[in-house]
């Protein structure tokens, strides 16, 4: 099961009750940190989610907004006492920002590795064994380079005991065919995974599309998506103009990518500092698509693998 | 009267329920804010202070908790629609810093003034013409450089009748005698602000101190202090060997200089996360000095000018 949290729901400007873009997804007590806007470190202090398992962080793009509480956690995770390198992802640009605001976060215990606009899929199972996790990634459209993130959680294939007998597979074998090894040879004969593993299951997927404009190319990239978190900036449909001047999104928008991409849940969030209530607009996505949710701080919900 | 506001008074890492290092002065409608740890515009927010009559930010030395928060609000002030140069004052390197973290907030409608480390009292007067306010700054003892800094709100003269009639200055000349100008020739002779002014009147004075070691100068730069901001990490005595390795104080210590620089108040700050009931420890500061008063956020104070 994948946890999801919601750390802080806001656009723009942090508000007394409304941190700024950060969302948080923790798998086998691991996690991966999408975005950072300040206050996101207060947020999980409130959330005692912990500091030190965070293995991944993926930023969108570099306005303060997401980016601003990079820094700060940073020094935290330190003084949380991880050793253990972290991956920066983010857009063009990252690189060169993360180093300079390394001038407020100069001595760090870890190293930190940055992927700089990743354009082809990353498995991060390599470095955490437990993992076989799938991050993807879009170019989308705003004011700066952006990219929105898939992480796809695969599921580990059954081990079928009737297949692993008929192929006359070892029992000695049984373990490590099931858990991480391709092919192994033994007394001469070569066992294979296929011989013990069971059909491909259903994982989860997460995808993330937040500061953009509502471009084609969204759609398919959120495919199915159990949770689609979208960014709502505006949510009265009279906005528009504003949404489409500021390279941004109205619920209408969101609700119509979520419909298209056949995704199961609709997460809206980064709201405008202009609307405060949020809530009043939901029946603009639920008339286009019905299962939207309006973020909150620290809204959550866990994610299951689907049952047999 | 000058408005004292304490936005955050944690040290080290941001709390549920406790921003970091942040103090505002409010004196006739401007503002000096003193450093801008991560949650500053939140607090800020919270207060309703407003953000765009901020003129001067006084930064005590580039940690992480004293800054984290600066791009953001540098950022929130070009929103509040500002356009007037604001000036930054730092210790050593605060200009390498300030052009690195404005890979964050890039765009800004104002210009920004740096001041490096300045070695000898600035008077603010000459950008605010109502303001005569002298800030001046003390070298501390910490692990990356670090400047106190005092602000000496200076009162005006008030103005003396008897003496104006006695020296035949003509009344159409009082009134700006009375503001700005030091000397005017009218009708062939020179009329002077000291014709028309009476004596000298005590001002307002606030300092602070943070994050540093007591060294002895301490108590001579913040000599009759109104208040007397101070760190205070650790409120306990035992905890004097951190104290003296992580380059902080204690409450102790604290007090102790209040009573030594004669101050009228000392504002505690700075509480170390470990500390979480930082009351507990008052009296370790009261026993030494009594008026010791423990800070937390948003705690205010207004200061005025001394009866005649």
């Amino acid at each position: 099961m994948v946890d999801l949290l919601l750390l802080g729901c806001g656009g723009g400007m942090p508000m007394p009750n409304r941190f700024l873009s950060a969302t948080l997804l923790s798998y086998k007590g691991r996690k991966i940190l999408i975005d950072c806007g300040e206050g996101t470190q207060v947020s999980m202090r409130i959330s005692n989610t912990g500091f030190k398992s965070i293995d991944v962080i993926c930023i969108t793009h570099i306005h303060g907004d997401h980016i601003v509480g990079l820094p700060g956690l940073l020094g935290t995770i330190g003084n949380s006492g991880r050793t253990e390198p972290i991956t920066i992802i983010g857009p063009e640009g990252i690189e060169d920002t993360i180093n300079k605001l390394r001038v407020i976060a100069n001595w760090l215990p870890y190293k930190i590795n940055i992927i700089e606009n990743p354009r082809k899929p990353i498995n991060i199972a390599t470095e955490f064994a437990d993992w076989n996790t799938i991050i993807s990634t879009i170019e989308l459209e705003h004011s700066a380079p952006c990219i929105g993130y898939s992480f796809d959680f695969k599921r580990q294939r059954k081990f079928d005991v009737e297949k692993a007998t008929q192929n006359n597979v070892p029992k000695n074998l049984w373990g490590r065919l099931q858990k991480n090894e391709k092919k192994i040879n033994f007394e001469g004969i070569d066992y294979t995974d296929e011989m013990v593993l069971g059909e491909e299951r259903k994982g989860i997927k997460i995808s993330i599309t937040t500061d953009t404009r509502p471009i084609d190319s969204i759609s398919d990239f959120i495919k199915e998506s159990d949770f689609f978190i979208c960014e709502g900036t505006y949510g009265d449909d009279e906005d528009l103009p504003k949404a489409i001047k500021n390279k941004h999104m109205t619920f209408t928008e969101a609700a119509t990518l979520a419909e298209n991409g056949k995704v199961k849940n609709l997460l809206l969030t980064h709201f405008g500092t202009a609307m405060t209530e949020p809530e009043e607009y939901v029946d603009n996505a639920k008339v286009i698509f019905n299962n939207s949710i309006i973020g909150f701080d620290r809204y959550k919900v866990t994610l299951n693998f689907e049952e047999e």
